[in-house]
């Protein structure tokens, strides 16, 4: 590849590519300077082992906490294993809350209690009452460094509040809270309404009550639901009692969506939205293996049950010509309702109350679409092997095959849902030996009955 | 369903769903008055065809046009079939910009002209500025709500300035823009960089040089990945001169990354992320009709490669009995690929210098799997059919069909892509038809050389 000259149109991080490509570290070592830890997280993750390891030498040491912070944990834990404590410790001293309680999670115990006895008391507090929640839970997402103040100073005070704290106001501050002197949340004042307001008016007169608290054993699914719906930059989080525990801030929101959409995505092949493109070979095909050992016992399954029909298969050989398309059609609509329930369920907009509709549309779906496949199916095989029989029979199979599918398509991530079972990791191949056993079963046990 | 009383640990929507399962109307009313646009929207969805008529009658007039704004397409286009024009224009009047050009592209030619009609020549003209910009990059994700200052003004000034604009400031504004006499973007003052300096300082003192502007013509994703990897709010939109056009807030690019990943996961089966789960019976299975089609071409496809090989078959039905082992163990070895590289390519982290590292990698880790799964495949058709010739045969095809299905998975989704096919649509369909092919061509074909 040509070394790339500096193009404006170009993002910073394309203009880091291609002067990482061209091969001038020194350059390169500049341009990461200029990037924010996510970025460069971002290109750590584009990056094959080698020369990830290189570009991490190259970070300056200031950002490293907040880029490992940034990184999928996959690539994360990879670099991590190459640190001392002490390294760590010195990475992860100005981390926020948040992102503290998340790495710490992640640490392999004798690093993470380094970590932790390198905090004074008043942040082991605060880390502590953080960790006390689920990690995907609001608890788990909330940072503590909110701005308070009380309902019945002024906004004019509520100003000079602010200019006394200066620096200490974090930058992504958005909205204060309003708390009373037990710390119980009482309502929101948006730095916007603070600015517009008659400086001699009570934050009481002012401050909005329609930013609802969020409990912090919410999960972090109906929390991303409410920053959506409500379009929130910042919500404050409570506990049992309404005291104020800390807030929640619109760019973890924004990961956990992003995060929760590849977890859909990966999940249905098995794998991890953490994989990191370039891990090593064999911890990559260790991984797979799993997933593909799962498959070959479906896989085997479906072969025992050919196995059954072996007689009528020797006898018609246009039978296993055909038998796949069975199989498959019923995988192919059933996972058009599998998918449609799972993400039904994701949103929060499926329940017992609607379900029921849900079911009958798709087997109505279903009944419509098998129907008409079946015809054209048994039209086809009908003029390419001129054998009635099997044209009807094959027919009837597909009919059957794609009404199971419908409802296993629909009712299976419900059942795993209320199992606890994620429906995205198992649903597909769960729903596919249903379609495969259904198929193989109706087409050649129909055979055996009708042709033999 | 039973009555439910009113539970404090229950979000809105889900006491409004009890309320409304319970059946008493005028509760229902009350309650949807009490919600977000976003939320009716979110509930609308999550109801069946003529539940969903029967709500949407309930909805204050003054809240239809930003519910029909947070609908799905599909749901929208159903609703808004049964408006008159006039409705619609007084649904619509208080839109912000962004929201309206995002509508008027989906309505109905003789609606949107009746829409465009009732603006004022100020609004018509704002939004024919962002209608000039395709849907998905930075000029059509922005809104023209910008509040801007001068960078000589002191804070003080802007502050009295908000101040006399107060309702005129748009509630999601955290930063204000800095704009010089030819409306060139400067920089970003942000609301808590404005309360937490000294009044008497300069906008120019103060504001920050970080916020890079966003060309109007950036694609959307990449917009996206701009507000991920800065932790934005929201950010300024400007010309190819430089001058400020608007901003995009966060809220905007939520949706994006939410409409994203489900494209991604719905995409796989073939399904649009407008798909309407309570779609009427029969457009639902007309849109599911052509997928289905386009996989039964594939599927006899399969067939036709089967049917070469009839003579062997007939002679070795045990060749039947196992060659959809082969079939789909490739298929879902090459969607794992498949699913990393798709991924790879939306989060922007694959390109021309670390896609051939990936395919080695890929290939890599086939082989191993390939000879594992081979070995264990050969063993277990050796133990259950006692033939030596068969066991061997399935897993010198197994080999082959692995190591061509991580060549496809990881080469298929760049080619599609460098053909502005989209990968996460088509790749699935292509892939299983490539993995099945090969799967059968070389299990019976080796089959047809070596027994026969």
């Amino acid at each position: 590849m040509p070394a790339t000259a500096p193009n404006p149109k170009k993002t910073r991080l394309e203009a880091l590519q291609g002067v990482f490509d061209s091969g001038t570290l020194q350059q390169t070592a500049r341009l990461l300077n200029a990037l924010t830890p996510a970025e460069i997280a971002h290109f750590l993750e584009s990056l094959p082992q080698t020369e990830r390891q290189l570009v991490w030498e190259l970070i300056p040491p200031d950002k490293e906490g907040e880029v490992l912070v940034n990184l999928s944990d996959e690539v994360r834990d990879d670099l991590i294993e190459d640190m001392d404590g002490q390294q760590l410790v010195a990475a992860v001293a100005d981390l926020p809350l948040d992102d503290l309680a998340d790495l710490v999670q992640d640490l392999p115990e004798t690093l993470s209690r380094e970590v932790i006895s390198s905090l004074d008391s008043q942040h082991l507090q605060r880390l502590k009452a953080v960790l006390s929640y689920p990690e995907d839970t609001a608890g788990g997402l909330m940072n503590t460094d909110t701005v308070t103040v009380r309902p019945e100073v002024t906004l004019d005070v509520v100003l000079r509040y602010l200019r006394l704290l200066a620096e200490r106001v974090p930058k992504s501050t958005d909205t204060l809270f309003v708390i009373n002197r037990d710390d119980k949340y009482l309502g929101a004042l948006s730095l916007s309404a603070l600015v517009t307001h008659d400086p001699d008016a009570t934050v009481a007169e002012v401050m909005s009550l329609d930013l609802k608290p969020i409990p912090a054993d919410w999960e972090a699914r109906k929390v991303a639901e409410r920053f959506e719906q409500h379009d929130l930059l910042s919500a404050p989080v409570v506990d049992k009692d309404g005291k104020l525990l800390g807030r929640i801030t619109v760019d973890d929101v924004l990961d956990f969506i992003r995060e929760e959409g590849e977890h859909q995505f990966m999940g249905q092949a098995g794998l991890s939205e953490e994989e990191d493109m370039f891990a090593p070979v064999v911890d990559s095909a260790q991984r797979r293996a799993i997933w593909l050992g799962v498959n070959l016992g479906t896989a085997f399954l479906a072969s025992w049950v050919i196995s059954q029909f072996e007689d009528v298969l020797q006898q018609f050989v246009a039978l296993a010509v055909l038998m796949p398309i069975v199989a498959s059609m019923g995988g192919i609509a059933g996972s058009q309702t599998l998918t449609l329930t799972i993400r039904g369920l994701a949103l929060g907009q499926l329940n017992a109350g609607n379900s029921r509709w849900l079911i009958i549309k798709e087997l109505a779906v279903g009944a419509i679409n098998s129907l008409i496949w079946a015809l054209v199916v048994a039209a086809i095989a009908l003029i390419w092997l001129d054998d009635v029989d099997i044209a009807g029979l094959i027919g009837v199979a597909m009919t059957l095959n794609l009404l199971i599918a419908a409802l296993a398509g629909a009712v299976l991530p419900l059942i795993l849902h209320r199992l606890h079972i994620d429906p995205a990791l198992a649903g597909g191949v769960i729903l596919t030996t249903v379609t495969d056993i259904v198929g193989f079963f109706a087409f050649l046990g129909l055979a055996k009955v009708f042709l033999m």
